[in-house]
């Protein structure tokens, strides 16, 4: 009871089914609710790019020029990609329902298993980069960043357990503030380094560490650099929350999406590597360069507050779209059936739960450092990236509506490119830790595939189609006493209620105490006939047992044993009895057609 | 069933009540059983002397001498005090049970705190200073330490669990091998020291740390050097296990036993002096004098596995003796009744298994360290004697029997000078770990309060005094389902069994699936009426609560909850099926006249 208030406090009361909400959204605050995972990567992307580069020296940061503009057409293939899929699933077109859909079972389940991973890691490194947005800004919170971290992932969980919506006001917010104000950073800085008016950095150098400039350290960079696409597929999952006409506004939403992510993903790398920035452990480069260009006053910490919001925000993303998924496959019987059940205040507590749960660990045992677990990140992303861009191009190839042709050669393109990179990224962080997802992936196939391979035995041993009504059965009622007390004549008086012939049955380990109860046992025993089963070697199990199997040789015989139990008016009080009851329902768990029943007495303190 | 093959392997198969064994000992044979716990402390007593002397530097270490000379006095004192108490006890007295009798419950209670964390202690201490008698001679073992101490504590305790006897022959070899073994080597190393021809040892220089000798240092070392006193209470607590007349036979043997005692303990400390030996972190003193007076030859590995088994073997006496106490404890409802039972070898296994736990845990915190130990030892040892004494003084001025003026005299001395002594220790030993027992004996006394009070409560609640047979009752069952499949055929069918009246329970969330219900309901429901409760906030259990509320308006009327479950071949399946039993049997626990039965249907792969 005291649980249950403490469970109300935090999630609040229950909410009945009828307030299922449908808010629909307009263009500019779709903008801000989709954005938020897919721009949020602005913020460590190039980062990202230039921790691998400065591994082979100073000299080498200028590789991150054509790779940030490589990454940019990749985003340009893989928005023009998505844009289909929006027109052929106006109802919506997650990775794992176009790729079941198109390429049959396994590869929804590869897909779906991706995207779980995805969905945490989304959590763990957005509010890992939050954390870092806040420490760069307020240095003396660094060496708290784990608890910080640990922090944020229990507040965005439990809000979410409370059934928070992404309310548009809400999010547009800090979405906008962030557009704006790296805009601004991005014009002012940008005018600064053109007109001189704002200098170089310091030049700090950086010595060539054992790598040397060669195209697997180029590849690894340009695989960093990726993680900037994450988030990109969240329009086309959501179409259905858009204003009619939905598809029409989605694709729109998109395209402008992916404008902004361009820009500014382009922008902050070449402001970046123009002022001679190096990444530190301590602050993050976005970071840096707001700092360098507006001199760390009131614009700058505007900056690290709009960038800390919309990491957050984008981990916030994540508590949606992992539950969704999960009751995807609860549905349809891949995972534990509990993903599929709605709590009391309209979520999917459990999926919400479990993720919560996961990404904490990730963040504690990466110590909440973004480098650290970038690696394990665009992996997933890239790999549902890929079936579902081969998912529409199969389905181009069956439908054959109007444009089959050149669209599907616009997919193709997206599944190629975005496999080879999916490819690249396995290979070039391979031992940074990308190797836990190319395990990971399979072992859960691999478990979807047994859990739904149970439920489906399940239902077939339980389904009704060709079952006879059984015959009828009898039911022989037991009650097991060890003393005579209050709480036993209950028992008693319950099991006459069960059964005219209800025996009372007692396992002698002291025969002094049999005499005991049987002289007793007239005035309480309420005319129940008490049996007395010797046991040689104290056990109360063994004598129990045997007489049971007596009786069960009749196969179309129950047996109904009636424990009496109390239960103690506190709950350290339980440690102080004899867990009988436990032993014995432990005991009978695995046996054909044998009931235990407690009879609870309740004691008053 | 796998875990009960796993517990025969290690355990045994059970023993018949009738194999009760009753050994009666002879004298020397008694010696070998009740000396190992006293005479093994001469293995550690020396060591921990010099250990707080040599803070003061190596000069400080002539101090040891008039130390230990105290020490021996005390020895003879509170032989002489226990002497008594085995005449005035012939039926065994152990603290708790003396102080009870005459000094009333709460000192019997405080003397049981004492004893049980004596008990632990005893297992630490000796299996630390027995890995250390191991160590010694065999180094590169000393970086195994841990995990040899947790392998020592766990194969003592299946030895008892499996019932182990301390049959004479088995104690009596390592007892004698000990005596025996350091006779030879202070004979022997006496004679050449004084007759010159085993030198000194190199002089070791030990600079003086922060404490210079003060009448506080001195203190320290003497409490330190108590511990050689531990155990000399064993014989006084077993005296029924002699063969008659017991009484006087216990009190020869503890006479012998203050002797070897006096002369062992003595004897090491006058020698380790003599040749100049120093403590060191890897070697014990014994084995340094060992060593040093046969030069590391074949007697030196007869000395340290003698003294290795006798460490071992005290350690298993406290194996014994836990138990034991704890049934008494038990017995008389001061700790959970769990400990009042014997196992099916025997032995009570809750206390071989608890005191096994908690020293293992005392090992592992202090790293294997006997040092480290000790303060926490001896504390509840002097305690135990300061109450015994004090106890037996309050006897002989109630009996008044004969002598009893010199008598109460003699034990009186035994009580102040202990006292004293427990005093000395508390204080100068607080800060290195005593404030620890000095906590814990009072924390445990209101543990046994509190406890006690539970079960005097209980057995009111129940007690059938006054009691007056129930009206009858009535009994309304309900199968409650959430679907139709065979697992709920045969609970209906169970429901019938227990009540014609039994009705079937559904609570609505979703309407369709209603529909659904109620369409199979005419074919399988087998005539069992079936209620439909409406829920608006999806919960399953609100809206049974409020039938069931309204049923229970006649407060003579029983409920029966029949849920169907299933039971999965596979342990892992459990956690995917909802764990619908378990949330509405917790519901129900604290509910008063509701009974919930799980009709289990075994699933079979």
């Amino acid at each position: 009871m005291r649980l249950h208030r403490l469970k109300r406090l935090f999630v609040g009361t229950p909410l009945p089914t009828a307030q299922q909400r449908h808010e629909r959204l307009g263009k500019a605050t779709a903008l801000a609710v989709f954005a938020s995972d897919a721009l949020s990567s602005v913020a460590y992307a190039t980062e990202e790019i230039l921790l691998v580069l400065v591994l082979a020296g100073t000299v080498a940061l200028s590789y991150s020029l054509p790779i940030a503009i490589a990454i940019a057409i990749l985003i340009a293939i893989v928005v023009s990609s998505y844009r289909q899929t929006i027109r052929a699933y106006p109802q919506g077109g997650g990775a794992y329902i176009v790729s079941k859909d198109n390429l049959g079972t396994n590869a929804g389940l590869v897909a779906g298993a991706a995207l779980l991973i995805d969905y945490v890691l989304t959590v763990a490194v957005s509010v890992a980069a939050g954390v870092a947005a806040l420490t760069s800004a307020v240095p003396f919170l660094f060496r708290y960043r784990v608890p910080l971290c640990v922090l944020a992932v229990v507040g965005v969980a439990v809000a979410n357990l409370r059934g928070l919506r992404e309310s548009g006001q809400l999010v547009a917010a800090p979405t906008y503030l962030f557009i704006g104000s790296l805009s601004v950073l991005l014009v002012y800085g940008g005018a600064g380094a053109l007109f001189n008016f704002i200098p170089e950095a310091p030049y700090q150098h950086h010595p060539p560490g054992l790598h040397g400039v060669g195209l697997f350290l180029i590849l690894r960079a340009f695989s960093s650099g990726c993680t900037a696409l994450t988030g990109v597929e969240a329009v086309s999952d959501g179409v259905p929350a858009f204003k009619p006409p939905e598809a029409q506004n989605a694709r729109i939403v998109l395209t402008w999406l992916g404008a902004i992510l361009i820009t500014l993903f382009l922008g902050i790398t070449v402001l970046a590597y123009d002022f001679g920035l190096v990444p530190r452990a301590d602050e993050t480069v976005v970071s840096q360069l707001a700092r360098h260009v507006f001199g760390g006053g009131v614009f700058y910490y505007v900056i690290q507050a709009g960038t800390m919001l919309i990491l957050l925000l984008a981990a916030n993303t994540s508590f949606a779209d992992f539950p969704r998924l999960s009751f995807f496959l609860a549905r349809d019987r891949f995972i534990p059936r509990q993903f599929a059940t709605q709590g009391d205040r309209l979520v999917f507590s459990n999926g919400i739960v479990i993720l919560g749960g996961v990404a904490t660990v990730l963040l504690i045992v990466f110590r909440g450092d973004t480098h650290a677990l970038i690696p394990l990140y665009a992996v997933g992303v890239f790999l549902s990236f890929t079936l579902s861009q081969a998912s529409m191009v199969r389905r181009w190839w069956r439908l054959r509506e109007e444009g089959w042709w050149w669209r599907s050669w616009l997919n193709g393109l997206g599944a190629v490119v975005t496999g080879f990179v999916m490819l690249t990224i396995a290979a070039t962080k391979f031992t940074d830790g990308a190797w836990i997802v190319v395990l990971l992936i399979p072992t859960l196939v691999a478990a979807f595939v047994v859990i739904h391979r149970h439920y489906e035995e399940v239902a077939q041993q339980l389904s009704l189609e060709g079952f006879e009504p059984p015959p009828p059965i009898t039911n022989t009622v037991l009650v097991l006493v060890g003393d005579i007390h209050r709480g036993v004549v209950k028992a008693i008086q319950y099991a006459q209620t069960l059964s005219p012939n209800a025996k009372a049955v007692f396992v002698e380990i002291d025969p002094e105490r049999t005499r005991r109860l049987e002289e007793k046992w007239g005035k309480w025993g309420m005319g129940v006939p008490l049996i007395v089963l010797s046991s040689p070697y104290r056990s109360l199990l063994g004598p129990l047992l045997e007489y049971i199997d007596n009786l069960q040789k009749d196969p179309h015989r129950m047996v109904t044993i009636v424990l009496p139990e109390f239960i103690p008016a506190r709950w350290w009080q339980l440690g102080l009895h004899n867990q009988t009851a436990l032993l014995i329902k432990g005991a009978m768990l695995f046996r054909k057609n044998v009931i235990v029943t407690d009879v609870p007495y309740h004691l008053t303190h």
